[in-house]
């Protein structure tokens, strides 16, 4: 039997692993570290190695890096192109259990986030659980979330009384009627969607690196704010190379209300 | 100057708290319990207590303890009801900073889960902050929700590939359009709410007492697991006097999806 854990690591900083994350830590053979190629690359490869050094420090484990595989754009569409992407994805996952971890061994991931938030590792590891006839198995470890870095560094609740609260993507903010957002999280915008909200009495809370040392916040009524928020994304993205960024928009309510 | 400190706490084990919590606990003269008059309220406040005896030890601190106001249905309706309610709270915190903190002192609030999460406590506190002049800072320290304990347990993503989330409470959903929710989740639910969803292809991922002791997990289609829900709530409800319950709701695709 071989067995996985998904950890979750929290938005960036060590100080956000919980204790049970740092009690899984010291169960772990293997780590496997997965990274798309690119600017970033490098800088969060560092956090990850950062982290393992502050909790297991010279301990016995070993690391395993390998390049994660980009999502091409085929000419099906979105969801062939996800598909196909997944494909390669879960089939780099099973390779490195077959040949990277012995059996008896426990192999980790470091997530970002929590584990379960926009990201499709717990669903291609749990494939390949079920596929496994009971050689793996595997465990999930809850994370910090960006979004509740967002809302603890703005020092805002994420919903107002009785509001429901939606967590959404750029992808979808981009093309919505912007009427049906009320109180909503962002995230995985790459066209800067907020844009699409002036005039309307609505409210951002944008943060960008949250929980990193770069940390940036921008937050008021869209109207005012858009300059300085479309400014700084080009500035921060523009000195680091890359931009990890998220937001809450939230329509401001009368009085009545 | 006196500072306050909101710190998550996750869904109620110690484990779930971050390496950013516990050097929080350490910079804190005073803690601040409340919790409602009820049957869970022993086993809620010991819960607190066992954290402090953990991370703390013997060290040096204090702990104020004050019954947290009922809310009362006012005949005004319900959002006169909170309004009357929140203003009670708001000065039980205000007395209590006031009578209890002294001027360079540290207090903090130890808050279920995450403190953003439909929790009014960061509203209360950042008025009391804005109406004292500089007086008073407070700091928000993020913790594990019950929904990220929830998936973890369950081992499923929130979302499927490009889907929104919906996080919303059993008021909303006992009373929506059953056809509007594809993939929420669904807390402070007082009537089973779920009931509603049979016959329309749709997945529950349900939890209590998520990271506690007493963990009681069901999943499965509505159709099939509704009794089997319905028996497991009474029965739990019934053993213990009170029950933190909190659930998925997810509507199958079609394979075309
Ligand atoms: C693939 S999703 C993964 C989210 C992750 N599982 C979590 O719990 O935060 C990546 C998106 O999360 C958001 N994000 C993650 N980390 C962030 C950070 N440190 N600061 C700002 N946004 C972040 C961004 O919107 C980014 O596009
Ligand atoms: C007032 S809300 C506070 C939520 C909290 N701030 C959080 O982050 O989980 C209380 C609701 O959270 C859910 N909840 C909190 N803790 C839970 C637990 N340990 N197990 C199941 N549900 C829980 C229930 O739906 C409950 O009605």
């Amino acid at each position: 039997m071989k067995r996985l854990y998904l950890i979750g690591m929290g938005p960036g900083g060590p100080e956000y692993l919980t204790i049970q994350a740092i009690e899984t830590l010291k169960r772990v053979d293997v780590f496997f570290m997965l990274e798309k190629e690119g600017r970033g690359k490098d800088e969060l490869l560092r956090m990850r190695h950062d982290i393992l050094q502050r909790y297991l420090g010279d301990s016995d484990y070993r690391v395993v890096t390998a390049i994660s595989p980009e999502r091409r754009m085929l000419p099906d569409g979105y969801r062939e192109t996800v598909r196909a992407w997944h494909d390669t994805k879960r089939q780099l996952f099973a390779r490195l259990i077959d040949e990277e971890l012995q059996d008896g061994q426990s192999g980790a991931l470091l997530l970002w986030g929590d584990p379960s938030l926009y990201d499709q590792t717990v669903t291609m590891i749990a494939e390949l659980v079920d596929a496994s006839d009971g050689a793996l198995e595997f465990e999930i470890i809850p994370g910090i979330t960006s979004v509740q870095v967002l809302t603890a560094k703005h020092k805002i609740p994420l919903n107002r009384v009785g509001e429901s609260i939606t967590i959404t993507t750029g992808r979808h903010v981009e093309h919505c009627d912007p009427a049906e957002i009320h109180n909503a999280v962002v995230m995985l915008d790459y066209n800067a969607s907020f844009q699409r909200f002036t005039g309307q009495d609505m409210d951002v809370y944008w943060g960008g690196y949250l929980g990193c040392p770069d940390e940036v916040l921008v937050s008021g009524p869209v109207d005012d704010v858009l300059d300085e928020l479309l400014s700084t994304k080009a500035r921060v993205r523009e000195e680091k190379g890359w931009l990890l960024d998220i937001y809450l928009l939230r329509r401001r309510l009368d009085e009545g209300d």
